[in-house]
């Protein structure tokens, strides 16, 4: 058996902090006498001493210090608890436990999918918090890229281990200095986001939500319209940019402060992520102009705005993209499994797992005709080693099954092919709006049946600890011995 | 560069060959005193006259002996050179280039999607054109799976090459050996499955017909409705049977005619197929039972016959299942990909890559929490060499990122995300009907742009070759040198 004391007490730990951002919207609501303050104070004191409880009652003299099978326990579970607690602040609001934690869910795994609508009339301190949870889930979403998946090893992840001597009190130095640096830098970038906005014409309120939701790929908006809103071309640039510099791998920012700013323009993923984003956008600005009888500068914004959030897992909208005809629709398909870079807050499948899927093809079918030739993976000036290829294939077809999965699960619950299927796909790539009029960027996913709104729960979770930490807590022998 | 003689050679042989089969449509057409016959023998004249001059014209006194590359230019130009040639008795109807060459390649990949309509009116030698190319196709396809690729490695085929020891004449004679025994089951079975037909009540015509479709997975029937025209649920068993003989496989087959019938239960590969086939049967009835009130004997019969139709990639309909509601659809769609087993006339993924799949990715979750225990993978009794693993995870890979282009380029030509998405599906796993209301059960290829039906055309094509093969011929190092 697997001794969860300490997953337990992390755990604790964890609740107890988000019984403290709690306080913000406190804060808010009742610097603007909204009513739901006694209510956010009350879930906040709830979950200040239910953490409290956990910490003290699994307190313990020795040094915590967690095994592989209590890390992947304290992944998996440190984010359902949160979607849980987090979802209490919404229940002010007489929506559905499954509405709540779906919002919530939704939020802290910055996939951006709402069962809200009326979002223009909700009080600021609802709006606050889903900018809050959206926030701090990429805080969680970078710990867990950066620290936790390349040392849990999941698909392919391990090529982006922190190198580190073999001394473990450098180890958490580095791994304490470097946290400190992202926070520093994740921060920093909302707070120019913000600042941005606002210069071109966003509320303050606006401006930080919004800033919050675009650093951290999320994409929820204020606005039942989103973009469409502010109608806006600076602000779609200025979106745009911020998204792309959230989904840029966060480790190469740190290294930039250090002076080692050459890999952010050498790197192959932030190449490759770049050119496909340019590409896309560029092309999609070409039919848009074509076909719509758009200004191409008008054009060259929207298109590159909506590839970006939906390549980026975005998922803002500033208009309905798929009334651009079907070549839209099924290119949009595609772009929601592109995701950013490993090591950001993006989530999908990423752009360094699909060049390492070229390599080893490319690589396979040179050896197909000549079975002699030994042939080196290399990818960004490195061999890969064999686990990391197998890794990668793994993981993608881990993937595709479980959309699979999910999508048949859903056809049974009455969904019609399109919802079904791109609500799979939106909900595991984190990326927000579907397909289609029900789940589509015009439509809510608030009309969805509820057992279907639970399966989508699991889905966003499972996409974002990128499936297989949950497939592990599914097999038997990890939890004997 | 690459020497062409050889392959040029063998193509010749193919297209005689093509020319030859031809003569037994003009046997029946003019027995039944139909005009065609005349537009049959000028094709059959001009393809026997063409493959002679190829025959002659690339003769050598050396031994034919391919080189590796050579064996994948045959591969590849082979189907494609008899898809043109056999296309040409098509334009005799007045139908489109296009329209002939879809046919015939649909026929001759077993697919068995038609662009033509009205097919109870056609003429007996069209019908019979269109059967014995699925027939003559199944050959193929079994010479392919069986002997081809195993060789050229495609995908993990390599483990089921045929054992043979290192003294070349005995290979020589054992593959002779197989082919003569392969070719008597396929025939058998084809006559028994007619026979049988005729005895529940086909004419002799249709029988003949329908069990050269049946058996090699194809498809093709001569009425619009297929198997609905028939409505007899003894057909429908009869037809499942031996769509079932004819995706199981054939080397197991040929061992049992040496008294070796026991792996024929015994290989996981049959089990896992059979089980499954069972399973989706049995759960499909079920819910028909429960959604459409039918009595559970005509569900049963109806739901294994339907599942097991598009799960061995034949695509006979007897109802349309695509309105047994969205469930179904979800269903149906997934069952696509499954196939038959390797060494079959079926396409698609087939049964052993899941089962391989499968094991690696449970190996791969076991040694992600427990990272020094040694996991070998175990498939049929014998340990799986890393480079077959590899090939299987490439394959799926490839596989689905190919489905998602042909997806994007067919909805960019207007298609609806359904039909471009289901007609992809349907023609890479080489299935025949595909969904929603254009290439559906119920529907026709007939009225796609012409430009989206040589798209399916290529996807037919690289769906039977498993995609690879052409890859290799898209790689510039394969020309060179």
């Amino acid at each position: 058996m697997i001794d969860v004391r300490p997953v337990v007490h992390i755990l604790g730990w964890i609740v107890l902090m988000v019984g403290l951002v709690m306080a913000i919207p406190i804060a808010t609501d009742y610097l603007e006498h909204d009513a739901e303050w006694h209510w956010f104070a009350g879930t906040s004191a709830w979950a200040g001493f239910l953490g409290i409880l956990l910490v003290l009652g699994t307190h313990s003299r020795e040094p915590l210090d967690l095994t592989l099978r209590q890390a992947f326990l304290v992944t998996t579970f440190g984010w359902i608890t949160v979607a849980l607690i987090a979802a209490l602040p919404f229940l002010s609001m007489d929506v559905s436990l499954t509405d709540a934690v779906f919002e919530s869910m939704s939020a802290i795994t910055t996939t951006g999918s709402t069962v809200l609508t009326g979002l223009d009339t909700l009080p600021d301190g609802i709006l606050l918090w889903r900018a809050l949870l959206q926030w701090f889930g990429g805080v969680g979403i970078l710990a867990l890229a950066i620290l936790v998946l390349p040392l849990l090893r999941v698909g392919g992840m391990q090529i982006f281990r922190i190198e580190s001597s073999d001394s473990s009190d450098l180890k958490v130095f580095t791994v304490f200095r470097t946290v400190s640096v992202l926070a520093f830098l994740y921060g920093g970038m909302t707070l120019v986001c913000a600042a941005l906005y606002a210069e071109f014409g966003m509320t303050g309120f606006d401006a930080l939500t919004h800033a919050m939701a675009t650093v951290s790929t999320g994409g929820f908006s204020t606005h039942d319209t989103s973009f469409g809103y502010f109608n806006s071309m600076p602000m779609l640039w200025i979106a745009t940019a911020f998204m792309i510099g959230g989904s840029l791998p966060f480790l190469l920012y740190a290294k930039a402060t250090t002076g080692a700013w050459r890999p952010l323009v050498t790197d192959s993923q932030v190449r490759g992520f770049l050119v496909f984003l340019a590409l896309a956008g560029v092309g999609l600005a070409l039919w848009l102009q074509h076909q719509r009888d758009l200004p191409f500068r008008e054009a060259l914004g929207l298109a590159t705005f909506s590839v970006t959030s939906v390549v980026t897992t975005t998922g803002f909208v500033a208009g309905d993209y798929t009334e651009w005809g079907p070549g839209a629709v099924g290119l949009f398909l595609v772009l929601m499994f592109v995701g950013g870079c490993s090591g950001s807050t993006s989530g999908a499948i990423k752009v360094y797992r699909f060049q390492v899927l070229f390599l080893v093809v490319r690589a396979h079918v040179t050896h197909l005709f000549s079975p002699h030739r030994v042939v080196l993976i290399k990818y960004n000036g490195q061999v890969l080693p064999p686990d990391v290829t197998t890794s990668v294939l793994a993981f993608l077809a881990v993937f595709v099954a479980t959309i699979g999965l999910f999508t048949i699960m859903l056809t049974l619950m009455g969904l019609d092919l399109v919802t079904a299927y791109s609500a799979s796909v939106t909900a595991i790539c984190n990326v927000g709006p579907g397909l289609g009029d029900i789940v589509g960027p015009s439509g809510t996913f608030q009309t969805l049946p509820d057992a279907s709104k639970w399966l989508l729960i699991a889905a966003m979770l499972a996409g974002r600890l990128e499936v297989l930490p949950l497939l592990v807590l599914f097999n038997v022998a990890f939890w004997r011995h």
